[in-house]
């Protein structure tokens, strides 16, 4: 049974209530006391004993056999599995050779006095033992079985101690203030993927913001100097696995800080509510450009928890004879870059590259070669026959290669073969540990910053304009701020990413407080609407303090620290990823004259006209 | 300044960030010490001293007048009023006679040695001290401005502190789970007052829940037996003043417990959480019927901090020779009450009695008569002349009434009676302490349980069907279940109310666990729909444990605490009473993009064909 170790042990977990224990608490301390417990009826062992369970644990009631207890025989014997029971007795010790070393409660049972069926149960579809292995739908619609389960008791009580933990850090420790911001809000200037929530006024709607960044600056203006909240977030994206139109982030923000500050305050803080059965953390986290992330994993969330880096190998092939490589050097940006699967001779096969390969193609357009290295096997790859000796020598001494590796090789432009060799690292990866190479640890938790992101990346629909990389209130690095007025576009920004574990768990920047800069970057550079957000414009003017901050998502965070597959196992009521509630069927159709004081109609799909 | 006593003294303002220490803590012991303080400039004396704001106080900073420190004396003399300055310096004695012992920091300046400008201010439309007495608009507007006022910064950090101090009641002492419930949800059956989301899917809407009711019994049905949440709730109530489209409650359920248990939980988590510098709370409150408050006071919510409770005098008039009371005395359930204004000869003027008069037949159609007892003064009224001396004279016994006193008195059907004399109570204590009559000591907290309500109340668009005084979820009163199948307008219910000082600030029940009971409820006396209920039906079917529940009202809670006026002064971003965001003008119009996904379009008032 999982049980938290963090349990405080001052908790009173009977306090207000009939009974007197927990199921799983009871010890051989406990031996001739009285108890009442309440609890669910896990199974029964013929008609002698009959196993109790709450959250706390299991715990062995022994069906009294004699005459005069009748009554709590036949109740205990009859009340079907997952009924509610309360029973009283007296804690004893089980008979010598019946102890279950592999109880916690194994060395006792409860002689029962009384007993009383507080509800039964019909039979269930399913047992809730079993319920973890049923299909995720079956799960979703009866979620209130799935909870009884000890590992979403597990998943959902750790989180509420992780951020118990984190509030007493922020607001005992550390002078933070929790306050709540609204979540009927407008429509943030190109905030796409916000849902709409119709008013009583026509044609006006509210909007359900994606995080609070708007507030949370406008806080710092007010003098709220420290400020933190577990908001509630709102993002439509249709249908997307591992996205929750519903999410948390613990949102945090602070005046007269830097970069720095932000990033001890955070270590401080995971450091604090880091759960007591894990590895504790050591800080700082380990820190990296994206820039140095992009050149080395491919990707501005690298895992560093196992290798395989990237490794520009360009200059080995300078004056290389094989032509598709000459002709990449020859291009702006153009590289050759390689990554060494370990072992890959002995664990991967021929199928396993020619699905890497295609992936390769299918997903980036970009062709990968692999090379092996044993002599005996350098048959098996076309490519590894053009190399001469010494480009083989070369690469296998850049690469610190052994025998049994094997080398994937690209060229192309810089960005592109980086991401290929990235995305395939982690393929890899996969693969392996697939063949029952370890790794992963997944008892080791390695955080990263990642740091110097670009302040505006060029518009994917047109690449001479410029979006935030982030948002709009992100600060220049104070090295680039000349560089904003000229060529916005080689800006870095004060922006930092909280990588664990190769998954982004938080961001956040230093914000503009200086509001002709404000201004300067929404009009001229992002060419926004400003009228939009002519309130925040006006509150920079008005002794804004210089401030920053950063949101940390808590479904991931909890996600990655349990280690279950899915934010789902994280959230008491989730939804599906088509955003349905598959236990109460939300969203649902609503009468006209539920939506007719909203002034707003349906458009059924048949008389929509699309262009 | 305002300044929580309960600060805790732990908390470190001062961690991550380059101030040494806040404005408002430095006192005689930091002579000497090197500072560095941020902060906005609240106003300057001539050219010789600024004195600096922080969220913790003020401090007065010396503008150095020698000629080798004349860019920091241009700076500090030139820095608009509410800019923000970083000043470094060491703190000194103010001179002999020089001391301001209003100011916590009035024996110290700061000798400044470094002046950095962080960002100015512009020229404000107001000053921030004069802030709170300017027009709910302006500060609406401005809110950033207005939350830098020592009253906002004090609500908004004892909101904080409160919620923080419930949290590890529940969480730390008493092993509650903090556990975030869905707010995109589907609307409830008779849920009128839900606002709507559109989804993806034509003609489908989630619903912005008015409490996490079902989810919470959900989670008790799921084994989380301790469960609580600060809960973002929503109504839509259109235009009223006093309530907010968004509200916060501590919600809280659990398992294996009774109504007595709940109380003190609840008591336990007011008085833990109650801030130090108020009255400290005394335990168990008072608890009254919901029949004994509505005959004292005439409401369900009674202000017991004064008296002048409403009296029962039919017995008086048994035989009077006073028609219309006669009359009255014959009508089924027909009474006279009489309430006793205490000094209302002294204090109150005709011109109050004539509102008075009015006020009772408008709102209640109800003639209202007031008594005189002073001998002399009787003629004032036409009714005390009609009144035979052994009737004055047993009236004022069992008043208890001196000669000073008034007497206002109503004939009528009970309920009715008792409503209209307990609006007129508290309208009566609003005009005594108009004229400076102390009768509620604003120092003064007076928690009442209210209990055994009605579980059904008739419709008020047809009396003969029934529906839920609070929620179809509500337990019957144990002795009353067998009333549930033959006279279920007779039931009373395990539902409680929290008073304080005549609001209602909390309300909770005992639910049903039993899916028969509950789906006779639904379905026989409230004629609901119970497919929309199916999976709580069937989850209350599977094991579902007795449990019962409660919820706070957090803003009205804060707002009684802190004694300001409206909720508003305790949420940091309100809406309007029209349910306006005047600082960023929310809701506003949206393109038809923004809509085209969800399948809706604009009903213009012009278009809409109402009935």
């Amino acid at each position: 049974y999982l049980m938290l170790s963090t349990q405080r042990r001052i908790s009173d977990f009977n306090s207000f209530v009939v009974r007197t224990n927990t199921c799983g608490e009871l010890r051989s301390s406990h031996l001739g006391q009285e108890v009442t417990l309440c609890g669910w009826v896990q199974y029964r062992r013929q008609s002698l004993f009959l196993i109790l369970r709450d959250f706390h644990g299991l715990i062995q009631v022994v069906i009294p056999q004699d005459e005069s207890a009748a009554s709590v025989k036949k109740l205990l014997c009859e009340a079907p599995i997952e009924s509610v029971v309360q029973v009283t007795g007296t804690v004893i010790s089980r008979p010598p050779g019946q102890q279950n070393p592999k109880m916690p409660t194994g060395e006792i049972e409860i002689e029962v006095k009384t007993a009383e069926l507080l509800n039964s149960c019909k039979k269930l579809p399913f047992e809730i033992k079993d319920f973890m292995k049923k299909t995720e739908a079956l799960r979703m619609k009866y979620r209130y079985l799935d909870l009884r389960s000890s590992q979403m008791q597990y998943n959902l009580r750790l989180r509420s101690q992780m951020v118990m933990k984190m509030r007493e850090y922020l607001c005992n420790l550390h002078g933070f203030v929790d306050i709540e911001t609204p979540t009927l809000f407008k429509k943030t200037p190109g905030g796409a993927k916000e849902f709409v929530v119709p008013s009583r006024e026509p044609g006006k709607f509210y909007s359900l913001p994606q995080s609070p960044q708007q507030f949370k600056q406008l806080l710092m203006v007010g003098g709220f100097d420290r400020y933190f909240q577990v908001a509630r977030c709102y993002r439509d994206e249709g249908s997307k696995p591992e996205r929750q139109p519903e999410f948390t982030q613990v949102d945090i923000e602070m005046s007269f800080v830097d970069q720095a500050g932000i990033q001890k305050l955070i270590e401080g803080l995971l450091q604090y509510s880091w759960p007591k059965d894990k590895n504790p953390l050591t800080v700082p986290f380990p820190s990296m450009t994206y820039t140095e992330a992009l050149d080395l994993y491919g990707t501005d969330k690298p895992d560093t928890r196992f290798g395989m880096k990237i490794v520009d190998v360009s200059d080995i092939f300078r004056n290389t004879e094989i032509e598709f490589l000459q002709d990449m050097l020859k291009e702006p940006q153009g590289t050759i870059k390689t990554i060494c699967i370990p072992g890959g001779t002995k664990y991967l096969k021929s199928k396993d590259f020619e699905v890497i390969k295609k992936f390769a193609v299918n997903h980036f357009n970009q062709e990968v070669s692999p090379l092996f290295l044993k002599t005996s096997g350098s048959g098996k790859s076309p490519f590894t026959k053009l190399l001469k000796e010494e480009e083989k020598t070369a690469l296998i001494s850049l690469m610190g290669a052994q025998e049994e590796d094997v080398l994937l090789l690209t060229a192309g432009e810089h960005k592109k073969a980086c991401s290929v060799l990235g995305k395939l690292r982690l393929e890899c990866a996969d693969l392996l540990e697939a063949r029952g190479v370890v790794l992963r640890d997944p008892t080791v938790f390695h955080f990263l910053w990642v740091v110097e992101f670009p302040l505006f990346l060029p518009k994917e629909e047109d690449p001479t304009e410029l979006e935030s990389a982030h948002h709009p209130f992100t600060a220049p690095h104070p090295s680039d701020i000349h560089l904003l007025y000229t060529e916005p576009e080689k800006v870095r920004s004060q922006h930092y990413d909280l990588v664990l574990n190769g998954s982004e768990i938080g961001g956040g920047s230093i914000r503009i407080h200086n509001a002709e800069q404000q201004q300067y970057v929404l009009e001229t550079v992002l060419k926004e609407d400003v009228k939009l957000l002519s309130h925040l414009l006006q509150a920079l003017d008005f002794g804004a303090p210089p401030h920053g901050g950063i949101a940390l998502g808590l479904d991931r965070l909890v996600c990655l620290v349990t280690g279950v597959p899915s934010i789902r196992d994280v959230i008491a009521f989730p939804k599906s990823f088509r955003g349905h509630d598959l236990m109460s069927n939300a969203p649902d159709y609503v009468s006209p004259e539920d939506i007719e004081p909203y002034h707003i109609q349906v458009r059924r799909p048949e008389v929509t006209d699309r262009k």
